[in-house]
């Protein structure tokens, strides 16, 4: 008589190569073949994979992160085939809840080598390094970064709908002509298609070849649907209006993250964690011109972490980077900057620059654009919760430095 | 028996110009004269004009925000010499109120020409435009954007110590240096020492063409003291850590704003105001060591509006701009296309453009750095708060067009 | 052009007797004469004077507490006649803002004798004592309450429209019944009419005798117009939805509080205060029957100060009093015994227990019934926000005496 | 070399009866045996049957709730022994999860009937009722009160250390006291130890022989150890800190809530659920009289819904009662007013009077203690969170009558 338990719309394994999983795919491709139908207002389960597909283990050296293959990630759970949805509609995604895998109750964060992957502040913090959290209900600890403790605002990092053809090839067309641009520049810019490693589900070889050559990388996020979008508050009760370029929306979801910074500055910097997660599905007819819709939105959840706002430090970032030079409302340089004003800030307890680098990508941090018109100099503010450290942090009480032993590193 | 009224450590005129008031002053500069002395531990009232002087009229016409001479602006209250501080010092700055006149109970939004100031969305919205704003106790309406409604967020949009010669000489090196490097630009990326219209309070003739030669303008806000950085939650209860760096501390504070959005994207896009703000001030000696600071820190006050996080509606925006062109990892860029969302989505209940632009500069809109490492896109997002509206603004209810009127525009 | 600035309906004089000012009155009944009168969706100031006008002095002595004249109080300003208001119509009451007088930036909290109006824990602590507050903007502070300061939810204590005489005189026999069910004990349980110190504002010496012989004392509330509601987040932004029963609503207004906690349990135990209170009043009609209505009904503003939930220590209280009385569901019992428990707590920072009485009184104490069916145990929490002490007050830190002063007491 | 999964201290079946699991038992009594040891610090996972041990059903008839065996309730589990906790000691319970049971995704919220435990309104509403409850993730809505959907503040009713055999008599006396002074009544005004049903885990026959003659009935919370406090806001993330009064704590928890509002009004009014908690044990040494402890103190978790303080409308009631009798300062009658004043404006869209008796029991209402000083009115307050309807409830929006269906009531 009561309801049924959910149904899983897809289940992982951990045990089995994330690319020998029909569920999984890599790349976003309109012809990646459906795993699963969802009806329109059906509320499902997705199991996902942690976003390496298991390369990172829980373990005190670097040395998986040093050589992660990217060519390989993000393994996403999907696509769906939602009843109804036609290109122009609107797919409402309700996250009823997100979880980390029963048996699997530890995440990672990680800084990539400069070679590979880099991160926001690689310039300065070139190696790789790695802490492990541990789960305990919701709040998470790591034995990596002593002193803090917080409750995760869980959250997929990557979630929307397959590009049309058109669409596709508008990405490929826009960021392909961003690596010509920058060809002389000795960092990539942008990740073009790639054949080598692309997992297409259940494709044939002809559509896995097909989705290699075009197949979009999951890295970044892009306007048009979404995907890679790594919002820390699209947490546990969100909506989110997805906009639909496909026939059957094509809907994937993956990295989930126990807990992000705003900016996730260190690349691999959530809590990166395999888990489950709860979505109701609803089709909004017409809906991207009903909202004159361009890029997704979505509608917060209500249980987000309250530490009320006198309990954060708020550190100023300016466009004038570390070697004094003068940029142009440069908001990625003003943000920069105010990473390093709270590594600056967190070092005098004895943590190690990498410790504090990896906690800001993950822990509940506030990332603010707040002036951006007054030239030359964009502002922007990051507040750091002060509850979240076993130990007072305030500016009021003189900082001791403590022994905060060591995030983990790669071997050398 | 009990504590005496607080004393005012200076006061304003609204009925003789600001320029003729010697508490005033409108460049940053080590030599301007203070206008008083205030004691270690002191609470005082300060009065504040609003940053253009007076140049905005409460009436219906833009021409006054067109026409507006930049070279004047922005007015501060100070400077003040604080006892006891010392270069290396950091001067906390406790923020216990900040109030419009009482006899001015009104502000401005305003949106720059293009040629004469410009501001965030320029190229795409190049005409001054206005809104009068009326106070009513913590809230405020506009006859120029009708069917919104808000307490104010109320701060000062500039604080700050004066900087030291070298910091000054500083400034004026690396902002020259951007100047000279975008002279091909057909527009304005900083503005230089101007001695036009400068305003060093009491100065002596020789002090004030020395000021007007060197000084720096009130905008931008800059890493080394904070000045100019229009932080929204930067209100009432705030604790501001200064870096001092004269002897005396030389505080000024100016630009009262009763609301800002984050970026106050419109440029004079805070609702502006003349005002009087209550601080108390402490020396901490040695702070800047202590608390390892390059730029101001602060910890907000409790008394921010709140809404609850399931009553915003977040747009996302990624740096890919309106032409199709990829940037890299371009926050500036991604903000952009985040605000631009939000109009197109505002306009279908009939505001215009313009109209929705000065309010995303001046309500408390939420504006986040979401992702910033997963090269190419930057993403931002910008969180509406619906309950500032009188009509129903979620995505799930149709939108209706209604007949909002118009903001005030230049006479052509 | 521009709105003009906000008009004062009443204007208080702290110079003169509250006895002698035609705006005010210390009687609820529907012959008190109008002062003045508000227009339908007009917006206006209304200045108070403190409840028991003017009788309580800033100075280290609880005499005048001890002494105080409560057949005076409390003085209302009003009553105001609202255009178009009818018997069965609710008048929308949106609270603007409400300030202290400029001029007076201090109130008071007292305990009063148990012989002269008592208080909640009146059996155990039967002295008066008193303890002054100093504002310094949102602030506040006491010398007689050293370590604590915290932002203000000011608001009025009373506000509501008149009786209608049927209404008056059910409260009159009901309250007269309890009076002579009660006579047997040795304390007041109600306050009947009382024609000392009468002031019905400028009515006639005839009406004055019948509003004397008649009317309804301001202490307590009463659930047909709310009244005497002491109500701590009835703060500004409020919109109070309040029964009409006269024409032209008559509503009152007084008892203005800086801050107040859940249950202000010290009787005259908010931070009374001279103010002035800004109300946006609209008439709906017949709201009454379209509400369902009974009694008062509001929706808090949205400026209160938040702490988050982890920063208050809760305190759970049950109805077995301190003697081992079981009590059956007495939910009053249980917050008595709750509020000693904070007592105990708090006195082990060497806190005197009537500082802590007066301090949570009018601190924003959250006072929760929180199991209300568990026969026969009532259970209360009281949460007690650790953030207003400049001290850590965590259990987890362990509790070290302190010279905390005194509160002001009476002579002997 | 990572965390191991955590250990599960105690699990229970939902096929067996809970009369029949050794880890369960339902009379407070400190001989009861242990069920199992916990280490000092450890992290287990506790699972708990609903408090009525399975004896309500997931259907459409509230028989089962009419005809409740209340001398089988509550199952708890436990006691479990805490290593090294000795009586003077405090026990520091942090909850850091609570969940329902994954193959049991509902809750019940049911009325008694008045002659078989009743509730708070059983004077009003005699009739057994019932609804149940679907858990979607962290939300939850019932089949039985359509139109409202909320996030759960998931939390157990019940937690405490077992009571010493000194402080058991001291429960015996004053509790048997309070019921011979009431014999006159025709309610039971307390539960007196009872021999039927009882069940002392794995205890020899005389030793549940004992605990039947001798043990306290769960039903009520007591001051000495908390017990059945039903505190809505104990939730996820909660420290509480717990007296303990007998070698080794003797803890045991249960009766878990999905959502509970302020007074938990029906009686069985929380949304009861099977399910797990997870929880942190440490002894803090003497720590009773470190923190001059006599009942339970708890500080909240991070996490609870927000919905924006002008998200809620409250409702005012004062201690008339529904006859007109005025009574002395109760404010177990003012809560009661208070909550039908709710019932009358809800009812206008359509609900039975039940349906929403049932909904304040369980949906996350504040009620708080207003004023408790102004005699003989105590007043009390309820805010109900206006988005936990799919409609909108603002009293500026005309009311509606909608079909509401039917909770289930029982045969006849």
């Amino acid at each position: 008589m009561g309801k049924q338990e959910l149904r899983y719309a897809a289940r992982v394994s951990l045990d089995k190569p994330a690319a020998e999983q029909a569920c999984l795919h890599n790349r976003w491709h309109p012809d990646v073949p459906p795993c699963g139908t969802i009806k329109n207002n059906e509320v499902v389960k997705i199991e996902c994979v942690d976003w390496t597909g298991g390369q990172i283990g829980n373990n005190d050296s670097a040395d998986d992160v040093k050589n992660v293959d990217l060519t390989r990630v993000h393994y996403l759970t999907g696509p769906f085939e939602i009843e109804t949805a036609e290109p122009g509609d609107v797919l409402l995604v309700e996250i009823q809840d997100v979880q980390p895998l029963q048996d699997q109750p530890w995440g990672f964060t990680g800084v990539f080598d400069k070679s590979n992957g880099g991160g926001f502040l690689d310039e300065i913090y070139p190696k790789a390094a790695k802490a492990i959290w541990d789960f305990e209900g919701i709040f998470c600890s790591s034995r990596h970064i002593p002193g803090v403790r917080f409750a995760g605002l869980i959250h997929p990092g990557i979630l929307g709908c397959a590009p049309s053809p058109e669409i596709l090839a508008e990405w490929n067309r826009r960021e392909g002509e961003l690596i010509s641009e920058c060809s002389h520049l000795d960092r990539d810019v942008a990740l073009p298609p790639q054949p080598k490693n692309v997992h297409a589900g259940s494709a044939s070889d002809d559509i896995k070849e097909k989705v290699g050559r075009e197949g979009a990388r999951t890295i970044p996020g892009r306007p048009e649907h979404g995907g890679n979008c790594d919002i820390k508050n699209l947490s546990r009760g969100s909506k989110v209006y997805l906009p639909v370029h496909v026939k059957g929306a094509k809907f994937s979801v993956g990295d989930l993250h126990f807990s992000q910074g705003d900016g996730e500055i260190s690349f691999c910097g959530a809590i990166e964690m395999a888990g489950v997660i709860t979505i109701k599905f609803t089709v909004m007819k017409d809906g991207m011109a009903q909202l004159g819709m361009k890029s997704p939105i979505y509608i917060p959840g209500p249980v987000e972490p309250q530490f009320g706002p006198g309990r954060y430090i708020y550190f100023e970032g300016f466009s004038v980077d570390e070697h004094g030079k003068q940029h142009y409302m440069d908001t990625t340089v003003a943000y920069r900057q105010t990473s390093l004003r709270v590594i600056e800030y967190l070092r005098r307890y004895g943590y190690d620059d990498y410790q504090i680098y990896l906690l800001l990508s993950c822990a509940p941090v506030q990332g603010h654009v707040a002036g951006i018109v007054d030239i030359p100099n964009a502002c922007t503010t990051m507040g750091l919760p002060m509850d979240i450290f076993d130990f007072d942090i305030s500016p009021g009480t003189p900082a001791k430095k403590m022994d905060m032993g060591s995030c983990a590193f790669a071997s050398n």
